[in-house]
């Protein structure tokens, strides 16, 4: 790791002109001033162009005047950071942080109260924070709102979803800003507990595309101590506004000085690849707090899950998902997903296959009257239903070399959840799970709390704290979306925080475009646990009524391996559908989940995706082609493989005939050599992609 | 424990006529009938006159028809009850259950959702509570009000504190009913974390005195996953409404199908001896859940604590009590009291004078910035400071046979506690603390909560719950008032709950009624940890400044021994201040704390009390009297003593010139032989009290 750190100190005692730092490159220019009131004022340019006119910043305090206005300049600061950093998983296994810095120190001339901005302008965009030093008039504070605005120059095409404080599961809607309109969409969508508080208000990360080709996101990073930031569109003059969610009494963050708020980041390319493959949001993290990381691995895992989706299984015992109380001791209904034998037959799979893992769902009592009753006391977390034997199960997976993943669901019960952590996460140390998959599927308790509220996010954090502490990986379902915190705790592996595979089991689903949006928004921030892998694509494949489908075709469940990144990827299908189709089946034995190298070789928001990855501390290549409902032909120069030697090169694609929705399983594998200087033409089906994978011929 | 419980039902399909069940002894009679319009009606005569008034019952739903009106009774059922139970600590030893009960089953003519309501006719009183049983129109539901009438018969003297959602350490109000009046009250009495709803909401138990002489007593058991219920006053119709607390979003308790209310209790009788000595409220209760209670043990104490609440000591390391973090390592001011040295003085003290243990505030980090900011992360409750050798301290104690008393402060922030409570709760066990003092100072986080709402309660419950999972006894400390869970939990031992002594410390105190009204209020639900036993009585000790000072004289503060009941008995005072008065400690260091059998000599609430009790498996009496500003002479028949045999009396007196502000330190203790034949005479100071041991004589 090489670090540069030059400082240089600029004192201003007034500062009444404007103020600038630029990109390493020098094609960003970030512009800082006061406004004749003594509000403070940034604008963003991109390549000489503004890409974020004139935006106010400024915080709103309760019970104490606003951090607004009638502020001056007392100090201002530039510096020049660059550094090489390893994440224990990731796409890549270095990754640069270069930025220039600019710290404003403001001080308001009536309250005396001292606040100093931080801004951060990297090639990829801007980021800035408000900063609280420590001071005699600032300790305990209540934020009751953040005025932090973004200007648009122009009425940007923009990838949205309502900015609900409760649920991200919602799909993609594609309009103009001045279109968005949170009362006009589709709600009949499977989400179970919504929170939207207004028609204008939009989730971040926000992604953009000008009239004029630029592509612009508006997200933050390292969300700690502080609520989700929403943004309140102003669809007339194209304003957006930070919307943090608030707490059960309406207020947005308690905070004590000195601290910091999240970074607010603005990325910005005219090539979407830039912003697709940006590690900014990473960057922006503090490094991490784990100091021996060796437990921490990435994971290739099947589980009991899917099946529970598609109805073949039941998540309880008795099958009736309805009763008031186990107590009552209901009886075996004979459709429960997490028994034993299925368990076992679950590890036999992994071991013969190659998977780390395997995950078991509806295994422990609860699940008989676990949804939609606010209910406090739902589940205790250890105790298994009669036909889970977890002791047997540990003893059988430890004896096949596999590992078994923890689910922790809260129902949203956060308060139960955290009286019973300790005991949880014995429980796992006790039956060796290295990993939990947490859910928190309904209302939040302790009731008025959001899901993506500051007393939430903590939450998220301390879960990911206390699992370090006893050395377990946490997969998040339906938590907040990450922010790059798993650069700090790198255990916090993967989250769900988006609409994930198992909508299109049971409802509208996710549209073809819904993975080609994802990249650019949800996973900026982290891995996603989106459970790809599906092979039987319709649901009339287990009942024929059914008419639900996954929006793909069987090929681009392949190619998600490679565009949806996470190291630790579910192979969501039942096992039995992998049996029949072992030929595609290959390539999810094959591919790996943690990298040496990504390359973004083709992006458009919406439209398409292109990834390479090269396997950590390997020759194998991965890549990974994806469209939406649009069929799509290209070609691939495969000059990112070493040149000078051959690789064998399968190749799974739709098959001509192929289309998500009338032909979605029909697909081709064909094996070739190839080097760094062959090409590849890429044919994708409506709905479809490819994967390839590339291994080194000896 | 013998058991007596016949039962017989009544079917009535329409029940137009009103029905009633009266006491064991006839005295009581409860009538209840539907009004016109099928609201359920109750009324209370006593020895054959109107107690309370005809006075309506029901409950609002949230989201769903009230459950107010339209009902008609579907089924009648009384049945008779006769039980005799051994409490595990306690004033008496054997308490006796006896009531006659009518159930209702009541039906909603359009909603179909049934509620019963269940009347227990004591010979002390009347009790009810509203039951839902299971059934498929009411499963999941949160009640938005509780509209429970008491409709009173005259403009009774009452005996009132506010009905504050967050505090019960008011001191008391003697007015008419008309005359309650919230705002008119000095609410610069010391108390830090104030919610009143209103001017006309006053706290249950509500002690009353009719014109008529007749004593009233409204209060509530076994509030368990429910609110606290306050009163609103109509100051004019002399009609008192339940007032649950709210949560945050002011709700006020989800509930789910089977399940019940608190009782609803009205004790009455024309001799207040009988409220003070009712053990109606624990026969509400449920039996010990706890098997094994041998490690259920009752205490007396002594600590290092009010020390710091004059002045003397500080609770932190540094003595500043206002940094912002322990991280910045501040250097020890010298004053801290929990030190290792002073806990060995004090370990050596309670061994060299029989006590069983002692308490230590502020052994722990954290104390630097614990109060007053809403602060959610403040103690991990495990860290000892710098000058605090917890093992060490915990060797030594054993070595003394001493045992420590664990001081867990939440300040209020019930989630951090949550979160370390097992981690907490280890730490006891390992370090061999069989008790621990909660405290919960301050507004509650889950923010939004009150002390008094359903959310605290079970939380109040819940540490009872764990903490009988490790053995360990519990104290607590600003938790709401205690509604005889004790005899569910009898490891729940003690509670304050009340304005305790430390106010007089600090602030206008206590004025000298207080203690004779808390056994009619406060003390009717469970004990009070009021740790008395202050011997110099006037702040102006330490600092000659100060014109604080408690606000009895010092044999009233032996005479509280007996007086306020409580299993874990402290005696407060600093142990240099005992050595002074060697000849007063020796009541103390005799007096017991769990009894045979209690006897309510003399009662009038708000004037005087004299109660004389038997300690457990002894022929030791201890006799305490106390008044308030008023001097009182009388003389007491000692025929509780067992005939035939002598005693001899230890009788600590106020001196004549005795006097709790002029002259508060005055005493005299004469010995004397007596038989139950024997008279004493008792005269007490202002704001004095009499306190005597009964040895036999062999």
């Amino acid at each position: 790791m090489k670090q540069i750190f030059s400082l240089f100190l600029v004192f201003a005692i007034s500062m009444l002109h404007g103020q600038s730092v630029q990109s390493p490159s020098g094609k960003i220019v970030l512009q800082f001033k006061l406004s004749a009131n003594g509000q403070p004022i940034y604008a963003v340019n991109y390549k000489n162009k503004a890409a974020i006119l004139e935006s106010a910043l400024g915080i709103k305090l309760k019970d104490k005047p606003a951090l607004e206005t009638n502020f001056q300049v007392e100090t201002s600061k530039t510096s020049t950071f660059n550094e090489t950093w390893k994440p224990v998983l990731g796409e890549q296994s270095e990754i640069v942080n270069h930025y220039n810095e600019l710290t404003v120190g403001l001080i308001n001339k009536d309250s005396k109260v001292k606040m100093n901005i931080i801004f951060r302008v990297f090639d990829e965009g801007v980021a800035f924070r408000y900063d609280f030093p420590r001071q005699a008039d600032l300790n305990y504070f209540i934020i009751s709102d953040e005025d932090t605005q973004f200007n648009l120059t122009d009425n940007h095409n923009v990838f949205w979803i309502p900015g609900d404080f409760d649920s991200n599961e919602y799909d993609y809607n594609q309009t103009k800003i001045s279109e968005i309109d949170n009362s006009k969409i589709n709600m009949n969508n499977g989400i179970g507990v919504k929170s939207i508080p207004g028609k204008y208000t939009v989730q971040t990360p926000l992604m953009m595309k000008s009239p004029a080709g630029l592509y612009l996101n508006i997200f933050e990073a390292a969300v700690v101590n502080y609520p989700v930031m929403h943004l309140k569109a102003d669809v007339t003059n194209y304003q957006l506004t930070a919307q943090l969610v608030p707490n059960a009494i309406g207020d947005k963050a308690y905070l004590q000085a000195p601290c910091v708020s999240p970074w607010r980041t603005i990325m910005i390319s005219d090539d979407a690849r830039d912003i697709v493959g940006s590690k900014m949001i990473l960057n922006l993290n503090e490094p991490s707090k784990i100091e021996d990381t060796s437990w921490i691995k990435p994971m290739k895992y099947v589980g009991i899950w899917w099946e529970m989706h598609v109805g073949k299984s039941t998540w309880d015992y008795a099958g009736s998902q309805n009763a008031t109380n186990f107590a009552d001791a209901p009886k075996a209904s004979g459709k429960h997903g997490a028994t034993t034998e299925n368990t076992k037959r679950y590890i036999d799979f992994a071991a013969k296959n190659g998977f780390d893992g395997v995950l078991v769902e509806g295994w422990n009592v609860g699940w008989e009257d676990w949804n939609g009753n606010w209910k406090e006391e739902v589940f205790d977390f250890t105790t298994p239903y009669p036909d889970f034997d977890i002791a047997a199960i540990a003893a059988y997976a430890k004896s096949k070399n596999v590992k078994m993943i923890m689910h922790s669901e809260t129902s949203g019960s956060v308060a139960n959840f955290e009286r019973h952590l300790d005991r949880d996460f014995e429980n796992m140390v006790k039956y060796n799970y290295p990993a939990v998959k947490t859910g928190y599927v309904g209302k939040i308790i302790p009731r008025g709390e959001f899901h993506d509220g500051q007393t939430m996010v903590n939450h998220f954090n301390y879960v990911a704290h206390r699992a370090a502490d006893y050395k377990l990986m946490v997969n998040s379902h339906e938590s907040s979306r990450p922010t790059g915190y798993g650069r700090t705790y790198p255990n916090y592996v993967a989250a769900e925080a988006a609409r994930g595979t198992e909508f299109n089991a049971w409802s509208i689903g996710n549209p073809p475009m819904h993975e080609t949006i994802l990249p650019f928004t949800r996973l900026l921030g982290g891995p996603m646990d989106y459970t790809p892998g599906i092979f039987e694509i319709k649901m009339s494949y287990y009942d024929k009524n059914k008419t639900e489908q996954v929006h793909t075709t069987l090929v681009k469940q392949l190619a998600l391996y490679v565009t949806m990144y996470s190291p630790i990827q579910m192979a969501a299908d039942l096992i039995e559908n992998y049996e029949k189709y072992p030929d595609a089946f290959q390539f999810i034995k094959d591919v790996a989940v943690d990298w040496q190298e990504s390359k973004y070789l083709e992006a458009e928001p919406g439209d398409y995706l292109t990834i390479v990855r090269k396997a950590k501390n390997s020759e194998k290549w991965f890549l990974g082609a994806i469209t939406d409902e649009n069929a799509r032909k290209t070609t691939i120069k495969l000059d990112f493989l070493s040149s000078g030697k051959k690789y064998k090169a399968i190749v799974y694609q739709d098959s001509k005939d192929a289309d998500w929705k009338k032909n979605p399983i029909a697909y081709t594998i064909k094996t070739m050599e190839v080097t760094s200087k062959s090409k590849i033409n890429l044919n994708l089906a409506p709905g479809g992609g490819t994967a390839i994978s590339f291994e080194l011929i000896p």
